[in-house]
Order: C-alpha cells, then sequence, then structure tokens
C-alpha cells in the first residue's frame, strides 16, 4: 500500500452548467422574461453578499458552444451551502427556461506529497478559500489519475509521485500572473477524481498551459480528462445583456 | 478456477434517483403541488411504518447536482417488495413531476474470503439487515473488480484475494464512527458488481476515506467505479420545504 | 483460423423493453386506460395462443429500476413473427403509453465445442424450442467473448474453446432445478454476440449463479458483461393490477 | 509506413435509420396518415425510377427492435444526390411523424491488396455500382480496423493484410449464392471505417457468416464492430400495411 | 519532461452543428418560416461583411446524416465574437426551429517541431488567418495524440515527433491543390485535443486522403478520431432552397 498524499480540505464547490429554452425564451412575453431575469439577478445580488462576508465566491459564465449557455459556480463553507443555493436556483422563475446540461460537486484541496500542512499558514489559508477572479475567463475540467497496466498513479511510492508532482507545479509557476489554478477533489462526491478550474484573462493562455502541461510526465502518462468548458464571465449588465434582446 | 467468495444475502435494496420537473411544479397550482406533495408524505410515512416493524428500513435524500434531485432509498426482504413500492411511487400523483435519472437493485452480502459465515451470529445478522441512519449524508456508488490483462481479481488465488480484501478492511475500520458502510452485491441483478452506500454526519469524510482506500492495492488495481451521488436526508418537514416554495 | 464451435439454430427471440410514461398514464382518463389495457391483454392472449400451438413460448414482465417497467418476451418460428407482433405492439392503443427502452434480436442456439449436433434428438430440439416458465423471475443480459490482448477468445484452439466451456457447463449445472438458462446467439443480428436468460423461482439465484461463474476461466478472462435486466413474471390479472390505480 | 491498399469508389451510400413516432402516428387522422404515406409512396417510386434509369439503387426495409422501425437505404452516383433526397425526406409531410435513430454515410469501393484494379473490368464495375437485392433481408453493420498495441493493422506489412484479407475472402465464398455482401468506405465520411451490408433471404445466414467470420485472424484480431440492424425489405404494399391499421 | 512543439496561435473558431426541427419547421406559416430565414440571411451577411473586412471567415454547409443539418463555422479574432455571434444565433427567430447538435471551440495553430516560427512571415501569417473556400464541400473532424501504454505521443523525444509530423506532412503534400487542411488546437478549449477542416471540391478526396494517411505512422499508432462530419457549402440561393418547400 503506497502512502497516500497529504491533504487539506477548504470549501465547496458547485459547477453548475445550464443550457438556456432559448425557444421557450423567445416565446415568453417581454415581462415574463424580465421578471425571470429579475429573480436570477437576486440571487446573483445574495451570491455576492456572501461573497462580500467571505463566506463564500461565485462568478456566472457564459459558456461557448452548445455543452452549455451558463455557468453558475459557486464556493461556499459546506455542502448544505450549496444544496439551498442550486435549490433556490431550480425554484426561481428563471428556472423554467433552463435545461440542464453538467454539474460537478468538490471540495477545495491542497495537497502535499512530502508531509502536514498547517491550515492556519498564510501560505495555505488563502488557497483552501478561493476568491473567483472578477472579470475574464474560466476554463473547467474534471480528472482522473489513470490506474491502467503499468500506468497506475496509486501504486507509485510517495516519493516518485512527489517528484512527478513538483515538475508539474514547475510547469504551472510559468504561467503565474497569467494563469490562477484551482484544484478540487471530487473522490467519493463527484464522477472524477479531481475538478480544475484555470482563470485568466486571455483564453488563448487555457491553451498553452494545458497544451505545455500535457508533456509533463504526471500527465502525460497518469493524466485522464473529461470535458473541457470555457466561459467568460458577465457581470449584472452584461448578464441582462446576454438575455434581453 | 479460483474459489469464490463465501457469501451471504440479506435483504434487497433499490437505490430510485429522480430529478424534479421544476418548470411543470412551478406551473402547477398549489392545490396540485400540495395534493402531490401529500401522496409523497404518505408514501413516506408507510416505508416509516415498515421500517418500524423491522421488515425494512429507508431513506429520501436531496442530492447535489443535476444528476438528481431526490433519491428513494428501500430495504426490504424481497424483491416483491421493491418491485411493489416502485410501482406505487410512479403511480402517485407526485410522480407527474418525477423524470428519471438512475436506479440500482442489489441485496446486501456479507463476504467472507476465509470460510462459511454463521447467518445466525450477532455479528452477522445486523450487517445483513442494516439500518439506514436518520441524519446525514449519503454517498452512493457501484463498482465492478477488474478484469484486465494481468489485473484480473477473478483469477487470484483466494488467500491473495483474502489478503487484499483485508487490508482494505483496516483502512475502513480507521473510520469506523464517522463513516457507516453498506454493500450490496449486483451481480446478476444490475450492470455494475457491487454497490456502495457510505453514511456521514460529514461530507468531507466520503472524500477522505474514498481517497485514502484509492491507494490499497484492492482499489488500486481491481477497482472500477461507476458514478458517484452524494445526498443530503430529508425527513417530512425537510422535504416539504424542499418542495414548496 | 481456429475452428469455430459447430452450432444449431432454434427460435427467434426478441426481448423488448418498455418504459411505461406514467405521468401520461395518470392524465388518461379511466376509459382510455382501460382501453389501452384490453388491447394489451388481447395481444397476451394471442401469444398464448401461439404457445399452445407449439409456435412460440412468451413472457411478460414488470422490471425492477427505472431502466424498463416491462419485458415483452417473444420466442417464433422466424423473424417474420417478431417483426409482426412488434408492429402490432407499436400500432396498439396501449403504445402511447410506452417510452422506448432497450431491444434485443436473438436465435436460440445449441452449441458444441466438439461435433456436429442431430437437431431431432430428445436431448437437443426442445432445447432450441423452449418453453418460458410460467412464473417466477427473469435475468437477461447481453455479452461478447472477449478479444483483447492476450485474451482473444476467437484465437483459441478448438479444443481448449471446449475444455473452459465444460467447465462453465459445470458450474451451470449445480444450479439444475434453481435456475434455468437460455442461450441465444446475436452474432450479425445485434450488438452483442449472445443473450442470455436465467429464470428462477428466487431473484438471489441470479446473484449466486453470476457470481460463482464470473470466477470460471472463461468469464474472467473472456467474458464482457452488458448491461442486466430483473423482472417478474406478470399474468394478466398481475398486469391489470401493475397498471390500474 | 505501411503501403496503403489499392481502393476502387464507386457509388455514394446512405443508410437513414428512423424510429416511427407512433403514439403521434395514432392520433392523426386517417386523412393526414393518408396523405404522408402517399407523399413516402411518392419518394419511392422516384427512387424506383433512378433505379431503372441505372443512376442508383435503393430499398426500404422494416427494422426489428427499437433501434430503428425504418431503414431508407439509397445509393446513387454523388453526395449531391444523397443530400438531395435526405432533404426531400425531411420536407415530406411524412417527416412529421419521424424520428432520428441513426445515419451513416460512405462510398462503395472494392479495394485490391495487390495491386491497381481496372474500373472498366467486368469484374469491377458492378461491384461499385451494385443493386440492392428486390426481396429478403439486410444486415447492416460499420465496423473499423484495430489499431491496438500489438494489434495494429495499419502498420502490418501489405503482404500480411493481403494474405489476411484472402483467408477473409474465402470464408465469404462458403456463402455464396447465400449471402450478398457491399463493402463501403467511410474514412473521412463517417464515424467509422466501413460500412458492412449483408442481404440474405434469410436472416440465420447473417448470424451465420458473421459467427464463422469471427474466427478468421482478421476479424478475431483488428475486427471492431458497431452496432448491428436487420430488416426485412418493404415493397409498397408491404409498406402500406406496415403503416395503415 | 519531453519538449513541447512551437505553436502559434491564429483565428478563434467556432463549429456549431444544429439540427433542423423539421415538424416544427413543417407546421410554422409560410410568414414564419420567411421570417425565421431572413433573420438568418442577415447574420450570414454580416459574417460576409466581416469577411470581407478581412475579421474573420465564414461557411454555412448542409451536413449529411442525421447527426446535423446545418454548420455554422465561424472564424474570429478572438473569443468574444465567437461568444457573441452564438449569442445572436440563438436569439434570432430562427433559433425556435434548431435542435442541438455538436459544437467544438478551437484556436487556429501553425506547429514547428524545430524551433520557434516567425508569426509574420509570409509562409505563417496566412496560415493563421485561413479564408474558408467559398465552394465545395467541408469535412470536420476532432482528434487526439495517443497516451497509451507503449503508444504515448507525450512522452517521446522531440525529434521523433519531427520526423514522424514530417513524414505525415509528405502524405498531405500530395494532395496539394485537391485537398485544402486547417488545423485547429483545442487543448484546454474542448474535449478533443486537434480540430482538422478538410475542404474539397469533391468529397471523395476526403475519403483517399484520411485513408492514405492513417497508414502514416503518427496516426497509426498515436491518432485517436472522434466523430466526421461531412457537408456542402450553402450560399444564400441554397440555403434558402434547402429551406423553403
Amino acid at each position: 500500500m503506497a502512502e497516500p498524499t497529504y491533504t487539506l480540505e477548504g470549501w465547496h464547490v458547485l459547477h453548475d452548467f445550464r443550457r438556456v429554452n432559448w425557444p421557450l425564451w423567445q416565446e415568453a412575453s417581454q415581462e415574463e422574461r424580465e421578471a425571470a431575469l429579475e429573480a436570477l439577478l437576486s440571487l446573483m445580488a445574495e451570491w455576492e453578499g456572501v461573497e462580500r462576508e467571505g463566506r463564500g465566491s461565485y462568478g456566472v459564465y457564459q459558456v461557448i458552444t452548445q455543452k452549455a449557455d451558463l455557468l453558475f459556480l459557486n464556493l461556499r463553507e459546506g455542502l448544505d451551502d450549496l444544496l439551498s443555493l442550486e435549490e433556490r436556483l431550480n425554484k426561481s422563475p428563471f428556472a423554467r427556461f433552463l435545461l440542464p446540461a453538467y454539474g460537478f460537486y468538490s471540495v477545495v484541496e491542497l495537497g502535499s506529497q512530502t508531509g502536514p500542512l498547517d491550515p492556519e499558514s498564510p501560505y495555505v489559508k488563502p488557497r483552501l478559500t478561493p476568491r473567483v477572479p472578477r472579470s475574464g475567463y474560466v476554463c473547467f475540467y474534471p480528472m482522473n489519475k489513470r490506474r491502467q497496466g503499468q500506468d497506475n498513479w496509486y501504486l507509485l511510492p510517495a516519493q516518485d509521485r512527489a517528484r512527478l508532482m513538483k515538475a508539474h507545479g514547475e510547469t504551472g509557476r510559468k504561467y503565474q500572473g497569467k494563469v490562477l489554478q484551482v484544484i478540487s477533489g471530487a473522490q467519493g462526491l463527484d464522477d472524477w477524481e479531481w475538478g480544475v478550474d484555470l482563470f485568466s484573462e486571455d483564453p488563448v493562455q487555457f491553451k498553452k498551459i494545458v497544451y505545455e502541461m500535457r508533456f509533463d510526465e504526471v500527465s502525460a502518462r497518469y493524466g485522464e480528462f473529461g470535458p473541457f468548458y470555457v466561459g467568460k464571465r458577465l457581470d449584472e449588465g452584461a448578464l441582462r445583456a446576454f438575455l434581453l434582446p
């Protein structure tokens, strides 16, 4: 049995991707659309309030391609908070115009291959309760570590895993200032082992960092990647413009 | 031919995951919604009665992400009981507002790699007829044992399987008091070989135990995992609050 | 080129799994429901007649989990008979309340690894035209023989295949009187190479036989299994009770 | 780089599988149904005309299982012809009663592992512009040649591929007079590399030939098979009987 | 860690495949259909204007088989342009008659295995901002480079990758004048690593080039291919004819 990595958990995360039922939206009266939009903006204002109080963070995104139209990204202190906000979205008048797309539940984590971390250290604490950037783009994808024939991550000795993750971290550091990474763990919580959020002011940086990292041995040999979702952050004005004609 | 494990069977289990048709639910009159909810609560009261009489156990859960909104978990003495309760749910007025999500049929089992078990022993009997905890969270996932190239569980000698399962059990025991496990077998009954239910007062424990166990050789080399579903138990009041505005 | 197995073909088989559109069923008037049910019962009476005349066999089953609600299982002398009965079901008033689930077309077969069989022998003939038990439960699943790297069934010498199938048959014989097996071939007919039907008065026997057989080398190394469906046979009265409130 | 096979291309092929929306069909008035059917029969008459003029061939089939109800099979001189007939079907009144099922676009090909073929030779020409048999049954499936670890078709020397295909051809020839094969290539055109159509007066022959061929090394080691569809040819009268009550 | 390839990025690309809701389109009044079509033609006229100003390129295609009916292909200077045009299509009156099919977001790239490229060179610049041919056919497919056991592209030394890509390029050059290739990268942007567009006046060339290339070691050993879509370019007149009866 290989030694597992030391891991600390932070905020709980819900990625809630939805498609808009555009034909139904068009058929609605201007009045219905306005009411639905106001209900959505009022949820967004609450999320904003939670963020201001330091009890979470959030972002609403316009997503490219038909996979989804909107991403509601929320980080909170516990699962109950996420259950409650998902429920309120589903019961809001705007939900009449939404179709399911994809969802992912995970918990922000900080792992160490070498020894336990101090949850109160100034290096650790902000990483466990990250703030979503107020502008720019997001790239989300879930992933697994491979367990296949000779390429079995979970059978590697701890020092090999530490060495591989260190090299991977160095690739990441080249993008400091250009790409912010948030890693959340989903083992026991969702269908993939991790969720990765990349944030940047330039979506081409998503392509560059993911491409470069794929040559890291840890990705080349052990990474299995799920679907990728790319979106642009919408503030209240942009959301209004996205939805109204 | 490898010797199969000694196994005893207990209660039959139905995991019945459903999505709520929220747009239709919103369009319904307050009266229709109340009637549908009362019908659901009345089914729940019957399940409660069955549990009180020792002929089964149950739990209703609010599930996170769009995979499902509700889980109806029921354990009973036989398949006929499960067929009958699935039928009654489908014919209840609440079913008008439900959409299919996922289901799983299995039978609680207790396996031994070393020799036959006594079904009447005080260690064995309660494990074959487990009670679902009255509060907290559930994590459900189906799984297979791998049969792939060199990693073929069913071709291992019995003593190797016994040794691997024993080490796995030791990881589980570290979580005693934090996570309750119920294992049910589904070979010949559903698309995966086993169903696993974890129960805990803290959903982060699901992440911790599943992560740690993945380093056990039996999981790292032989475990294949299906979708994961996480939910929070709802009592009558919480279910009412979940569904009414 | 390995020598293929000697095979004889018997009755053609259609597994027709459907979901019931329960919300639509509820909205229908009592009159519409009665008319739809009578139409279904009248088809069933015809199938009964065909069985009485020795030109086929059939069973209608209530299926557990959301995968399907009903299985219409029919064995006939040829494909035309199956096309015709599928067509009549689709055109009956009951079809308005059905949703697609899964279907499988295959032909009952009896294989021999060692030499040609006599189709008129009293051992062979009834096995090619089997009668579906009048009561109890069914377990249906499709399967392939693996062709992957070192584990390639179709490249094995005939005597190895014969030896493996013989051992497998011995496991099956342990369940004589408890589980009846019907094997049908679907190469060139459907997406899996074989369909397997198990019939038993006790669904736990499905779990036991499939579990034990998985340790047979032929399953452990060469078996690839599709979805499993379990149901309970419904006679006219039970079908009426299943559908009417 | 292995030498590719010499290949000649003939007619373009569209397999257009559809399900019938039976509930909607039942709800339509007798008048609407008649009009829809006449529109379909009139398309069929045009396809018949094209075949008479030697510019293509066609068949309409009743398909077994819920995968599809109808197959519209058309061979034409170019893609534009297929685009146009798919468009006309979609715009016909009958299309209101159709649901999507599966489609496949390919081009009839004749390959040679040993050297270039003469497109005008009496052996080659009719094989590139084949006529669909006027009666009997069809079996369609798409397939790939495997590229996996040691089993990589495209890395084999040309003489090995020639030898394997020759042996495969010999198995096929055993079925001469019983099964007609049409091979079409779909690389660059659809999701599988080839489409295979088998035609026979007896559907059990599909089972026999596909089973026997699976023991050919080229199939056992290199064949990857998609879904299988089996149907019975309908002439005008049979199509009318299939659709009207 | 292998050295990644040198890569330059150009225009952002959206492949937007849709199905037409033909039954709904038929039920619409002639007036509604005309209004919807005019709205679509007016979007097309804008895309034409963008192309004339050199800020992008586009094509509208009629797609064969039920996978999709229309492809809206757009290249633009940035993601914001693509988000905006996808939004405008979804909000246009024509969107009422569209069903989702498939979408892909990528960025045109030019890679070099040997050293950095000069983005202003006359060889490089037009390749980063390619014009879609005004006529003929398109073939689109996404692809990955394999990372599986011994066949792991990202673990190859840079000189091996360079050699394999050079040989592949030579196969491509044989089709110069017959097939135009546009490669776009999608790592970090969509579910496959690359998108490939082939343009030709003859769709049989798609079959020939893809077939021949599959024997290149880089494809045979390392290529994993997604779905293939083939369509014919529609100008305003052809689009009108496609949609109106």
